[in-house]
C-alpha cells in the first residue's frame, strides 16, 4: 500500500532517539550521517554492484536498481559477466549532459538471450514493488509526488514509479522509439538534473565511486559531444559485476534506510541549512539535490 | 509594478506570429531558439561581459548583471579594470559543486575603493528593478515564486528577488558571516544547482561561453575539492572587460528578450518535450533546467 505522509507528519518523526540523549544535535547533513548509528544503514548486495575499469587503472563504481529496472538490470549483469564491455569505450562527453559509453563501432556482437524491453520498463508499479515509501514532502516540477524507495529517490504518479535522472544517475541509452534499448549503451548524468529524460528512457542506477573520472573528462567536439577523429576516445578496460570479482578484490557499500531517523534528520537539514555558514535555510529542497547518503566500508575479510 | 501571470495567460500568448504563417512550428526547444526573429534578441552590453584567459590561452565569458548585484558586480568591474586577477589561479574544483577561483595567497591586496557588501546584497527588491516579470508557472521547491526578468531566471518571495545558483552561475565567495564577499573570489557551479546557497550568498552572473574550460578540469583532492600541495593550479592569464579590450577583440552575445513570442514558445516546449525522441512530455521543467538562449554574434565591424 502507498502511504504518502503530510510534510507535517513528518516532522514528528522521533529523529535523534538512536542516538545518545545528551550529545548535542547534528546540525548540518554531514554531522546527521557522520553520526548515524549502525542500524541506519544497508549492506549493497554484490550483485548490485558494477565495477567499471578506466584508462590508467581509474575505477568506477556503479550501483544498479534491480527492483526498478529489472529487465535492464537482467541484461546489464548479462553483459557484465559475459565481459562484453572489455574493449570498448567511452564515446561521448557532453558538457552539462551526459558520458556516454559502449561499442562505438556499434557492430559488436551482443551476448545471447538478452531480454527484450519496452517503453513500457521505463516505469514500475508500485504495487509490485511492495516496499514503504518515504514521502519527499517538498515540490517537483515534473512529478505529482517523489519519495524514497529502498535507498532511492523515486518519482511517481498514481502507481507508476520511476527512478529521476538526477547528478550521476545512470541510463540506458536508446534509438528511437519503441526502441528501449539493451543496457549495452549505457550514460550518466554530469549537470543540471535532464528530468525530461523521466519516463523517456530506463535509468537503471548510480555513480557511487569515481565520479569524478567521468566528469573531468574532456568534452567531445562532435555534435551532440561525441568525440571526433581527432579525439581520444577514452578505453574501458573492464567491467564487472562485483559478485564476478575474487572476495578479496570487491568493493563494498551502505545505503542509509530511508526509513530511519538519521534520514529523516538529514533531510530536514538539507531543506533547512542554518549553521555557521548557512544564514537563510531555504525550507525546501529539490529531489536530486537530497542525495541519498552511501559510504564505503571496509571489506568483510581483509585483503591477504 | 509585479506582474505575476498565471499559466493559463501565459499559453494564450500568440507564439508565432512573426514567423511566416505557413511554416511549420518548430518542435523542439532548439528549433524554436534558431527561427526566433531579430526582434526576439537583445544585445548584452560590453560593460556586462568578463573575459577570462586561462591556462593555454582557453577563454570563458562570463555575463555580469548590474541589475541584480549592483554592488558586487561594481567591485568585479574594478577589479577587472585594475587587472587585479592576472597571476592568480584556480583553485578549488570539487565534483559536482563548484570551480572557483581568486588569489590563492589570500593576500593579494585589493585595490582601492571597492564597495562594502552585506548580506542586504544577496536580494534585490523587485521595486527597485523595475522591469517586466515574465512568469514561470512551474514548482519550485526553493522559492514561493519564479519568473525572468530581463534575460535572467528569478527566484522571488515578495518584493525580494534573487538570482538562483544554475549551472553556470558564478557566484562570490565569502568568509563567515556577516562578510558578504568582495567580488575577488568567484565561483562557477558545475553540477547539481545547489540552490540552498540562494540568498546566502551573491549570485553576480553566469558563464555563457567557455564553460567546458572551468567544469572539466581535474578535480582537487583536498578538502571542499581545493587542490592540494601535488595538484597543479589552473593560471588565470587575465580577466578583463570587454568593454576595456579593443574593439576588434570584443565577444559579442544576445540573450533572448524573455518577454518576446520566442522565449514563451521555447519555455513551453522545455516542459513539453514531444518529438521523434521524447515519448511522454513532463508537463513541467526546473527553473534551471531552462535556461534563458543566448548566442554569440559576429562582431559590428569585422576583425581587421
Amino acid at each position: 500500500m502507498i502511504r504518502l505522509l503530510s510534510s507535517a507528519l513528518l516532522t514528528t518523526i522521533p529523529t535523534f532517539a538512536a542516538i545518545a540523549a545528551d550529545a548535542p544535535l547534528p546540525t548540518t547533513p554531514s554531522a546527521v550521517v557522520s553520526a548515524a548509528p549502525a542500524q541506519a544503514w544497508r549492506v549493497i548486495a554484490d550483485e548490485d554492484l558494477l565495477v567499471m575499469t578506466v584508462a590508467d587503472g581509474k575505477r568506477v563504481v556503479i550501483q544498479i536498481a534491480p527492483a526498478f529496472a529489472p529487465r535492464h538490470v537482467a541484461n546489464i549483469r548479462a553483459l557484465a559477466s559475459a565481459h562484453w564491455w572489455d574493449g570498448t569505450s567511452i564515446n561521448r562527453v557532453q558538457d552539462n549532459y551526459v558520458v556516454q559509453w559502449g561499442d562505438a563501432t556499434e557492430k559488436k556482437p551482443l551476448p545471447g538471450g538478452l531480454t527484450p524491453t519496452t517503453s513500457a520498463d521505463y516505469v514500475r508499479p508500485l504495487t509490485n514493488v511492495r516496499l514503504a515509501i518515504t514521502p519527499f514532502p517538498y515540490a517537483d516540477p515534473y512529478a505529482p509526488a517523489t519519495g524514497f524507495v529502498d535507498g532511492w529517490p523515486m518519482a511517481m504518479d498514481g502507481d507508476a514509479a520511476w527512478l529521476p535522472h538526477c547528478y550521476g544517475y545512470v541510463g540506458v541509452g536508446r534509438n528511437m522509439a519503441p526502441d528501449a534499448g539493451t543496457g549495452a549503451e549505457l550514460y550518466t548524468v554530469i549537470g543540471q538534473p535532464p528530468r525530461q529524460l523521466d519516463r523517456n528512457i530506463a535509468v537503471v542506477g548510480r555513480v557511487i565511486e569515481g565520479m569524478a573520472n567521468l566528469s573531468s573528462l574532456p568534452r567531445g567536439s562532435g555534435d551532440l559531444g561525441f568525440y571526433t577523429a581527432g579525439e581520444r576516445k577514452v578505453p574501458i578496460v573492464s567491467v564487472r559485476l562485483a559478485s564476478d570479482l575474487p572476495a578479496a578484490d570487491r568493493p563494498h557499500f551502505q545505503v542509509m534506510d530511508v526509513a530511519s531517523p538519521s534520514f529523516a534528520a538529514y533531510l530536514k537539514l538539507r531543506a533547512n541549512r542554518k549553521d555557521d555558514f548557512y544564514i537563510r535555510p531555504a525550507g525546501g529542497v529539490d529531489l536530486c539535490n537530497a542525495p541519498v547518503p552511501i559510504r564505503a566500508t571496509p571489506p568483510v575479510k581483509a585483503r591477504r
